[in-house]
């Protein structure tokens, strides 16, 4: 039996926008990456969605992010996120409700916390005078709601948080769209779901029995860079290959009758060819390559007439939120054309039966150790940007 | 964040019926109270309830108490417990059955043990010149039957049991009555059940919504202290306050239209309004106050006409066993008026809706660390009772 | 409490095919034997069965023997093993399928392995000139098919495996034969289901209810000796009793109106009575006794029509997979009355009820620690037996 141990330094050699030998085949361990390593709960200092806007009502929500328990509740319209156990006995707040407003009591002995300080603002059983106010207080969580979901932001040590708009992709800020979208907690690591999201090999391969798939051709095999622009890193495909003759074993081709047959001339925006009109904000996100990902875990896809979202949000080790969301930069009589398409189509074929094969692949993959190869050199230059930012970030929240 | 990590010294000063500050505020361990802190899985040295009689027959019965695996078998009337592992090959013995008087037999090979003693007697596949009998010999345990249940003795070490009277409420021994009971196997350590039972802040908040509680008004904040009388600890009502207006949150009450009114003058008897006539027995129980508790987990409530008591008994670390059972002091016609309040409300009202709240907080409690307050002083107390009484018997057991 | 601490050098003084005091009765630990107490997940270095022949096809399926998880899939008519994980990111082979004849490719990437040897010989995602091909490779397993099953051989350390009937029952290798069987995976140590099968011990009591027992009258206790005889272990009675009076506790015979009464004479063959013809092939079996056992778990039961074998195969620390073959020499007309018998009775009785008391015993078996009896000669033979053989097969398998 033998193994790769003997790097080939000349393999993955095409994108390299981090040393430490990201892209080194034959690499078994993480070592390289040590904070990602360390990651398996998630990054902290981030801000994560955590459920639907109109699923935190004024009965309190239990969620988990990052390994932490949160009692999520809405008061006067706003929405709060609690550390979810009260300090008296350990009882979960979310299983309380709301005696007074602007509070959440907890069930056992009525300890009443404010939601916007998380200070003990009254004890219902130990009356008006109650020496313990003011004394005890729980963790609060920066709570802030963007694409109709409530997002947290779960500190490194107790630093303010950065603004939840310099973390959103850029375009998703100032423009106005329409969505639609999925959330779903999944079995799996969160580094799984990411590193499966922008992994520049599977797709191919994998996805080659979906229904969506008929619908958009995909090549045998490419060759990739990765081109690191802004907070992004960007898949560009240098070269694609549709059919191959994979010596003294056989032929392969993803093209099947029923499927769409490849374009004449690739157009950069997922291997489609060129669309008649692009909307423009959308024709930005494609350059220099149609798929990029960005801390702390968010994948961009785009296509002609839409872009596609994935954030893969830590629960613990073992499990993680994928929020999948379909957005198109249009308004009026164009957003019931995309409702009607979202509804009638993308969400069963995309959202369901395809993202549901990543989810399979997600929940068995067991690494490391690992063996890597040419195409992953998405992985590893994924790994490099959130191993850097994230201890760029650890250093400033250190430093407060 | 800030915790209250700076005892307030003036903090349940009501109370303080042992040193070693049992009522320090704040306090985030329970390194005060060793003992009861070793004792996740119970104290041993001890008589638990363990099922009822009715259920031992001459069909072994598997019970587990203080995370001990006990074969219960009735023979000739009487009940017997053997460790429930025979030394042969570590099968269940309560997988056996009877094949001679006296006896119980491993179901794999036939080996047998005399019930009163635990020796090997027989091995019915090694004939009658087994070498091995006389040799092995499996634990048993001391039993009894009170209350129509069936009593096992755990030992610390291998001293002789006390007398079960010595350790049942002395009422319960020299006096007739009628009675009524549930046994339940729960979720959650037996001292969070103790500690809830005797607790005296959550009865006033958990319960407020419990049907039960229609017939028994309950205050919203009292300045309780603990008294100690012989065995037991009592609960001792100083101050009862209705409402409260808690400054900057607002007004608390548990009076609702469809509950009982608070009494004019409120008698010690579980803060109920004087009754025209008490039983005898009943009114002693009552001094110096209605809610008593005492060694390994015995709690007494006094109502006008009855007596209710739980029992908390250790099944393992992470269960334990509820005894709810409910006496009246009575004979005769009015036995039969008792059985049928029980049966029709007492049962589902009280034994069923309301420690079912109890339940649901024994379960999800989860301490230390925790944060203790003013009334917290029962918590405390029992504590601090707990590990002196059981210090004692184990410097006593090993004395033997 | 007193336990048989001090051994009676004279017990089970009758058979001692080897030393080390394997017999010694009261023994609590199994540290006589280190390779045995040492094989919890099986002995290394032997075949195993691990699934019907039939169930292995184009599809892969996934199973486990001594804690490996393979991958198994038919090609070409051939059956092929490998260990069931891609060493590229953790995929379970066994959920991908075939893209070229005489291969498996994972699911995630199509990584493609040659099925003979394991190597990675395309990669579709890569390309024909794919750097990584030949320099992956997954583990292989030697794979052979005998009495309808899938064999596999797990390996001590690199070594070639020895040929397979070399180590199958000799008179199964060289006779024609028909046969019907049962495979289960069971939960229980594969060394208890071992043990439970060659015991002398509980037969007669255990299974004293089965209805399989009506055919078979049984004694109620046996004086027995262990006799090697080539690789195999013998259970031979010296002795047999069908009724005994235990002193001080009652008479017990395991003789009923219901059942078959005793032979006048016993025959070796099952203690049963001597049969008019016998099969001379079965007669060979059954000297010099009727129950016998060899490594690495395989119990022969001799009856005067046909022969039990029970294989015991190791899946992992708590479960194993009991494989129970009934099999008959003999051909043409008699093999159709054979399968009647088999299908009609020998299927439920048998390999039902009669082995479903043995796999109830096998999951509730908990040693060490243990203390035995004479009758426990058949384990003690056993172990020392299967230590002496593996500690053989070890030095072996090292030296290559």
């Amino acid at each position: 039996m033998t193994g790769s141990d003997s790097p080939d330094p000349k393999d993955g050699d095409g994108a390299r926008p981090r040393a430490r030998g990201l892209a080194r085949p034959g690499r078994q361990d993480w070592s390289a990456w040590p904070e990602y390593d360390a990651a398996a709960e998630g990054f902290r200092g981030y801000w994560y969605p955590v459920t639907w806007s109109s699923h935190v009502t004024g009965k309190p929500l239990a969620v988990k992010v990052c390994g932490e328990k949160i009692a999520l509740v809405r008061d006067g319209g706003r929405a709060y996120a609690l550390h979810d156990r009260c300090p008296h006995r350990g009882v979960p707040l979310s299983l309380g409700d709301q005696q007074f407003p602007g509070t959440l009591s907890c069930p056992y002995h009525g300890w009443t916390y404010r939601l916007n300080d998380g200070q003990l603002c009254a004890v219902i059983t130990d009356g008006p005078e109650s020496r313990i106010c003011g004394k005890v207080t729980v963790r609060t969580y920066p709570v802030e709601e963007r694409l109709g979901m409530v997002w947290v932001f779960v500190p490194i040590a107790n630093e303010e948080p950065h603004p939840i708009d310099s973390q959103l992709p850029e375009e998703l800020v100032e423009n106005q769209f329409v969505m639609g979208g999925r959330m779903q907690e999944r079995s799996g690591n969160w580094r799984f779901a990411a590193e499966n999201g922008f992994d520049e090999g599977h797709a191919k391969y994998l996805h080659r029995t979906s229904m969506w798939r008929m619908f958009k051709p995909m090549p045998t095999w490419n060759i990739t860079k990765i081109v690191p622009g802004g907070r992004w890193i960007y898949r560009v495909q240098e070269e694609v290959h549709w059919d191959a003759d994979f010596p003294g074993v056989g032929r392969w081709s993803n093209k099947r009758w029923w499927k769409l047959q490849p374009p004449k001339e690739t157009f950069n925006i997922g291997n489609t060819g060129k669309p008649k009109k692009i909307n423009p904000v959308i024709a930005k996100c494609d350059f220099p390559g149609f798929a990029s990902l960005s801390m702390p875990g968010v994948l961009r896809i785009v296509y002609p007439n839409f872009i596609h979202y994935e954030f893969y949000v830590p629960v613990d080790a073992d499990n993680h939120r994928y929020v999948g969301v379909m957005i198109n930069f249009t308004e009026g009589w164009k957003a019931a054309g995309f409702y009607v398409k979202y509804l009638g189509a993308i969400r069963w074929l995309f959202h369901g039966q395809f993202t549901g094969q990543d989810a399979w692949m997600v929940d068995v993959t067991d690494a490391p150790p690992e063996k890597l190869y040419r195409p992953d050199v998405s992985l590893t230059a994924w790994r490099g940007l959130a191993q850097d930012e994230f201890a760029k970030k650890k250093a400033a929240a250190g430093a407060k």
